[in-house]
């Protein structure tokens, strides 16, 4: 059994405050600060070139993966770490529209995240062979996987509503029409139980910023399933995805399975801080950390509702399709989110009118959604999010 | 005038070494921990999800472009860190072919970096429309500039020889022709007096983690210039380049200039060590950081001749076709590098014969490089070289 008491003495949490955005930025592990020192001080600074070998630099991206492929059910040496999640969309899709020529949609729905889509659509302006982003509602995905998709770009659980596809389901949907599957875990890896393998998954990539802990910035994830990994062509060949980096032969050769989906020099120092977070995530089960989880939003939703019915519940009610996040719609959400902060409660606001709470039981316990229930009550009760200084936006919301 | 003993003593380097590898991996800053841990502690740990705006962290891509942009004669505004090299040189290339839409050639050289070539392979296959990547020789390059090419990859200084190209004189030619060019500074960035702005360059990309001491795997950057800043279409179109990233609109629309070279989340942690890097660039003059170079490679070249004549120059002799490195070809240059490492010089070997040194005058002065000469000459006399635990090779070299 997971202790999460355990775990949540293991995160520095400013005191007095309730962090409630781990899905946007994850808290810092305590531990993090000595690890990166210690990366940086031994080895950087003493072994310095040698690093790449002493250190086991080069291989930290398969053994990263690894450590995450575990909390979303992949296969062992299947998932590989580095650059950013809209890269990694951007490799997986790539390799994905080329094992279907004969097919010209990317499905993908208006609740996925906009770089996704973005992404997609540059890959299709860089292709120029008529491929179209089709974008759909999310509850009409499936009635849209037609023949004519090549590849469906899912976000397993919606940044605004948190509301949760149903990841097997959607797969042998496409794959029943002959389509690939692109899912983004962003808001699933270290959130809820994912399971890659079980779902027949064909390309999956996600960031370990939020739910994970790996620092602002930390670098992205991809996956690629078993009968696929030594097939998919990386449009992206970087010399670390060669088969024989340090060969220095003028052709490219793709590498061995996800080996390939490496790019360029792994980002050392922020791997130090990703890695520190894993150790906390290698002391639970995906399985103990949903359960807490469901019960922590269940707790929260039924709390707001008693105490702020100006909130209207913009998550599914049904946690079965909910993912780690409850978010609520308030007409003055922005300044009504500044008003929770500053009464030491962080979530965060997405337009047009969306307050949006994370739960990670890492580190937020049943005292903490009690005590963030009461607090926003105050500031519901007092109105004190018509202060004029809530109204200012800043750049980053 | 820049002050090299102070710059030299701002660095860790460890006892009784000399490090002759900055051009692979740069030395530690001594300040970098402390502000590593600043940012870790201060911004991560207490400001959270607010460091995005309380610390400043979503601007530092392109103020601390800027920082690198004075050292290679950019214009202000048109320098922005980001992702990997391999990463740049992609999204500098797709905007470049799309800007000569009627010609299908990539002109680059043998002696560029491979990751350069296999990204330029990678985005010819995606585009699948008849482009080709001409390799030529080095010195071949001029003459190979005629009317199909659509833009020159070219690296500026050849990674395992130092042969600096001439960049004014290229990029003219290529002008001449109506190609485009696109330049990587990763032997160059904070190595020579590069001028981009001087030599009408269209892109150029490099590292950071080389001669700038950013640390083991620190972000790359890309240059536009002004004139195409604004019409580049980003290929790899992340939300970040977006013009309005937190408006999250579906579909993309491009930033203004340079930032929509931008594409994911930027890396914080990373950025702190390069930061503390670029602290010590900011006291520096690239014009005596070349002076000083030239001096001391100069100074390497006449020690190594005239004390171990065995080893057979591989690097121009003429200082202004020259970067900031010397190789050498020596037939066991790689049991030799690892008897000169065992000597504590530090520098590193290329395949099939290269001994390679770099000289950054930041941190080698000229009483470093007479002792790295004495201590090679001894590795020479006495065969030290042929010592069984120089022959095994380990898989990063």
């Amino acid at each position: 059994m997971s202790d999460f008491a355990k775990t949540k003495s293991m995160f520095h949490l400013p005191e007095g405050l309730i962090y409630l955005d781990g899905n946007s930025l994850g808290p810092l592990p305590k531990h993090a600060a000595d690890k990166m020192n210690s990366v940086m001080l031994d080895e950087w600074g003493e072994m310095l070139i040698t690093g790449w070998n002493k250190a086991g630099w080069m291989d930290q991206p398969t053994r990263i993966g690894d450590r995450i492929g575990r909390l979303i059910g992949a296969e062992a040496g299947h998932v590989v770490i580095g650059d950013t999640l809209s890269i990694k969309v951007y490799q997986a899709l790539a390799s994905a529209l080329e094992m279907r020529p004969d097919r010209k949609v990317i499905l993908s729905d208006s609740g996925n995240f906009p770089s996704d889509l973005y992404m997609a659509e540059g890959l299709i302006a860089s292709l120029n062979t008529g491929h179209e982003l089709r974008v759909v509602a999310p509850e009409d995905v499936a009635a849209n996987i037609t023949e004519d998709v090549a590849v469906t770009l899912i976000t397993e659980v919606d940044y605004r509503t948190g509301r949760r596809h149903d990841m097997q389901h959607l797969t042998q949907l496409a794959h029943a029409k002959g389509a690939l599957t692109v899912w983004d875990l962003a808001h699933s890896a270290g959130a809820v139980d994912t399971d890659l393998s079980a779902c027949n998954v064909d390309f999956a990539v996600g960031c370990t910023y939020k739910y994970l802990n790996g620092g602002p910035g930390a670098p992205a994830f991809i996956y690629v399933a078993p009968q696929h990994a030594h097939i998919a062509r990386p449009a992206l060949s970087g010399w670390l995805g060669h088969k024989a980096p340090f060969a220095f032969e003028q052709t490219y050769a793709a590498g061995a399975g996800i080996e390939r989906m490496r790019v360029g020099t792994p980002p050392v120092l922020a791997i130090a801080a990703l890695s520190a977070a894993l150790d906390i995530w290698d002391m639970v089960e995906m399985q103990d950390v949903r359960s807490a989880s469901i019960a922590l939003t269940d707790q929260f939703i039924a709390g707001i509702e008693a105490h702020c019915p100006m909130l209207r519940l913009a998550s599914p009610r049904d946690p079965n399709i909910r993912g780690s996040q409850v978010s609520f719609h308030f007409e003055h959400g922005y300044a009504a989110m500044q008003a929770c902060i500053a009464q030491g409660v962080i979530g965060d606001f997405r337009a047009p009118d969306i307050m949006r709470f994370g739960f990670t039981p890492l580190f937020i316990d049943a005292h903490d959604v009690d005590e963030a229930v009461m607090r926003l009550k105050e500031v519901f009760d007092t109105e004190l999010w018509r202060a004029p200084e809530f109204q200012v936006r800043s750049a980053v919301t």
